[in-house]
C-alpha cells in the first residue's frame, strides 16, 4: 500500500493530521526535525523519520524507498513576528525546503501535493480576507508561503503535478509547542500560568484573531485528496468566531482555573485585525468549525496540565536584532 | 570616501553599472561568485572580491571593512527558462543571497539598496506590463524576483531601508555571456554564428520581445539614488519597439555580416508576448532608449568578434529532467 507522507507531523497541526490520516486507514510517514516538534507527538503507528526537508539527498532517498502518494507538507518555523529578525532562516526553511519536496513530488509523480499557507500571505489587507483577494504579506513568513503558493501553482503548468492549499489561522489545541516564545499565544499563556508568571500581551491587547480549534480543520487537511474538487484551489481555513487577545488571556486564565495578571508590553509590529471568510471551504465541508472556545480550551487544558509547563527557549541565531520586541531577549 | 557596492559586477548589465558609478566618481567594489561572469568584465578602478552573496559570512566581513553607501544588487543566475528544473538552486542563489544582503545593508543602514529584479515577474499579463499590474510569475526565476521585492518592501516598512527596483527585459550589449546555452539569446546567436552552427529558434520564431541596449540603462541604475523620487518605487525600464525572434535571428546575422541558417526546435513553455509600458521611468529619466537595435549589435559585435565564441557549457545540477527542452541536453 502506498504512504502518505506528512512532514512537521511531529508538529502540533502535523500530529492531527497523521492521526486523521491513520483512522482512515492510511500509511503514514512522519518526517521532521524536531527543531518545534516532540517524538512523542508523532503517533506510534507511523513510520518516523528524523530529517530534515533541506536534506534533499535524504528526500531523495525516501522518495526512492517508498511508494509516496501523498503528501502533507506541514513542516515550517512558523514564527510570523519573529521572521522579520531571522530572514535567511525563514526563507531557507519555508521555501526552499518546501521546493526540496516539490521537486521530489514531481519526479515521483506524487497524486496530490497539500500544503498549508496560512493567513499571513493576505498580510494587513482588510478582514475578512477571502481567497480572491490579492495577497500582499506583510512579514518574511508570509512572502515565503506565498512564494510556496506560487510554485505549486506553476508546478502544476509546467510539470502536472495537484496540490491543495490550505490558509489557516491561529489555530490552538492538544500537541501545541508551548516552548516557543515567539508564537501560539494560547500556548504561551498556558505555558506563562504553569510557570506562575503574569501572561504578556502586545500592545493594549485589542488586537482581534479568530482561534480555531485543531480538531475542527485537522481532518479536512487529511481528508481533502479525495475530493477532486479540491485540486488546484487555495482556501481559508478556520473559526469564524473572533476575540481580542485581552478576552482569549481572560478565557485561557477562566479554562486553566488558575489566577494571574496581564502583563501589556509596547506593540509590535503586527496586523491588528485578522480574521478570513470560509464560505468557500464550507461550500465542499459543511459547517466543520464546531467547537467554542471554551470547549477546544478545556481539551487543551488537560492536556497542556499533563505535559507540564516547558521551558521557552531563545532561538540561537537572530540575523537582525534591531527593533526586536525586548520580551524576546528575556532569560 | 563610503562605496557602492555592485554584487554581479562581474556580469554583463553589473560591467556597466560598475563603470557608471566610476564615471561619476564613485569609488566601487565589485563582488562576484565567477559563476556567471568574468574577471575580465570587472573594471580596473574597482576593488574586485571574488565571492558569493550566499556566504553570509564573508558579507557581513565586507559590511564590516567597508563603509558601504549603496548596493547594486545584480548578482543572481538569470536562466528564466532553466529555473523549473533548478529549482532548489534558483531559490538559494535568488532569493536566499539576496536576503543575506538585505540583512546586511538594514544591520548597516545602507542609503539606497538598488535592486535589478525582471519583467519575469509579471508572467504571461497582457502586455504592455505596466508597475501598477498585480504581478503573476509564471517561473521559479521570476517568483524569487518577486520575493525580493516583497522583502525590500516589508524591509523599508520595518527598518526604513530605502530601495529602488528596476524590472529590465531582454538586455543585450557587450560583456554578456555569449557562452550561455540557456539564456541571452542576442548572445546565443552570435556564438552559433561563430561557431558555424544554426540558430537555434524554439517554436516558429514569432514570440516578440523589446530588445533593449544595456547602454541605454546602465547609466539610470547607477544613477537613481540621487533621485530620491525613485525611492520605495518600482520602474520597468527597456527599450520599446518589439521584434520576433526570427526578425532578431535576421539582424544578429546582417550585423556579423555572415550566412547562416535558423533551426526551429518544438515551442518551450514561455511567454510569447512581452514587452513593458515605459512611460513611469520616463517622467524621471526622459527618452533614454535611443540605441536602435541596428546600432546596439553593431557596438556588440564588434566587441563579440573581438572576444571569439565560448563553448556552451551544460549547468551541472539540473534537479528534474522532465520537460526539459532536449537541444539542452545536447553536447
Ligand atoms: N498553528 C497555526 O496557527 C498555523 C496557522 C497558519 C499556518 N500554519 C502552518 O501549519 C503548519 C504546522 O504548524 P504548527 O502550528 O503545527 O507548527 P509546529 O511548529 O508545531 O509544527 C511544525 C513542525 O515542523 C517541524 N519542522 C520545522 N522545520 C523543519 C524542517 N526543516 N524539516 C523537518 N521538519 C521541520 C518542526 O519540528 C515541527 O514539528 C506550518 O506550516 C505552519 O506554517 C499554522
Ligand atoms: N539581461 C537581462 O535581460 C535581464 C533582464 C531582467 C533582469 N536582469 C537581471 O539583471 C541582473 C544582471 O543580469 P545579467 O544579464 O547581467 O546576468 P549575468 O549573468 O551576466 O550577471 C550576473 C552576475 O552575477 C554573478 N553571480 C551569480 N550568482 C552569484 C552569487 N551567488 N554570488 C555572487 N555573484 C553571483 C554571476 O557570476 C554574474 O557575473 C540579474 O539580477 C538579472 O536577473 C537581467
Amino acid at each position: 500500500m502506498p504512504y502518505s507522507l506528512v512532514t512537521g507531523g511531529a508538529g502540533f497541526i502535523g500530529a492531527h493530521v497523521a492521526r486523521s490520516l491513520l483512522s482512515s486507514g492510511k500509511q503514514v510517514i512522519v518526517l521532521d526535525d524536531l527543531s518545534g516538534g516532540f517524538k512523542e507527538n508523532v503517533p506510534e503507528k507511523a513510520i518516523f523519520i528524523e530529517g530534515t526537508i533541506l536534506d534533499h539527498e535524504l528526500l531523495q532517498k525516501l522518495f526512492n524507498e517508498y511508494e509516496i502518494e501523498y503528501v502533507y507538507h506541514l513542516a515550517a518555523y512558523a514564527a510570523e513576528g519573529l521572521s522579520h529578525f531571522i530572514k535567511r532562516f525563514n526563507y531557507s526553511n519555508n521555501l526552499t525546503g518546501s521546493v526540496n519536496l516539490i521537486n521530489e513530488s514531481v519526479k515521483h509523480k506524487v497524486k496530490c501535493f497539500v500544503f498549508t499557507s496560512s493567513i499571513a500571505t493576505y498580510g494587513a489587507l482588510p478582514p475578512p480576507m477571502r481567497e480572491d483577494m490579492t495577497p500582499e504579506p506583510e512579514d518574511p513568513y508570509g512572502i515565503a508561503k506565498l512564494a510556496v503558493e506560487m510554485d505549486l501553482k506553476v508546478s502544476h503548468e509546467m510539470f502536472g503535478l495537484d496540490y491543495v492549499i490550505f490558509r489557516p489561522h491561529n489555530v490552538y489545541g492538544e500537541y501545541q509547542n508551548l516552548g516557543d516564545r515567539y508564537r501560539n499565544v494560547v500556548g504561551i499563556f498556558m505555558n506563562q500560568l504553569m510557570q506562575g508568571n503574569p501572561l504578556t500581551v502586545f500592545g493594549d491587547g485589542s488586537q482581534t484573531r479568530a482561534f480555531t480549534y485543531v480538531g475542527d480543520i485537522a481532518p479536512i487537511i487529511a481528508n481533502c485528496v479525495d475530493h477532486k474538487e479540491c485540486y488546484g484551489e487555495v482556501f481559508n481555513i478556520g473559526a469564524d468566531k473572533e476575540y481580542t487577545v485581552k478576552e482569549l488571556a481572560n478565557a485561557v486564565i477562566d479554562a486553566m482555573g488558575m489566577k494571574s495578571e496581564l502583563r501589556f508590553l509596547d506593540a509590535r509590529n503586527e496586523v491588528v485585525h485578522a480574521h478570513s471568510d470560509h464560505s468557500k471551504i464550507k461550500k465542499i465541508f459543511g459547517e466543520y468549525s464546531k467547537t467554542s472556545l471554551e470547549e477546544g480550551l478545556k481539551g487543551m487544558v488537560g492536556w497542556a496540565k499533563a505535559t507540564g509547563a516547558k521551558k521557552s527557549s531563545k532561538f540561537e541565531n537572530i540575523e537582525i536584532t534591531e527593533k526586536l520586541p525586548p520580551v524576546w531577549l528575556e532569560d
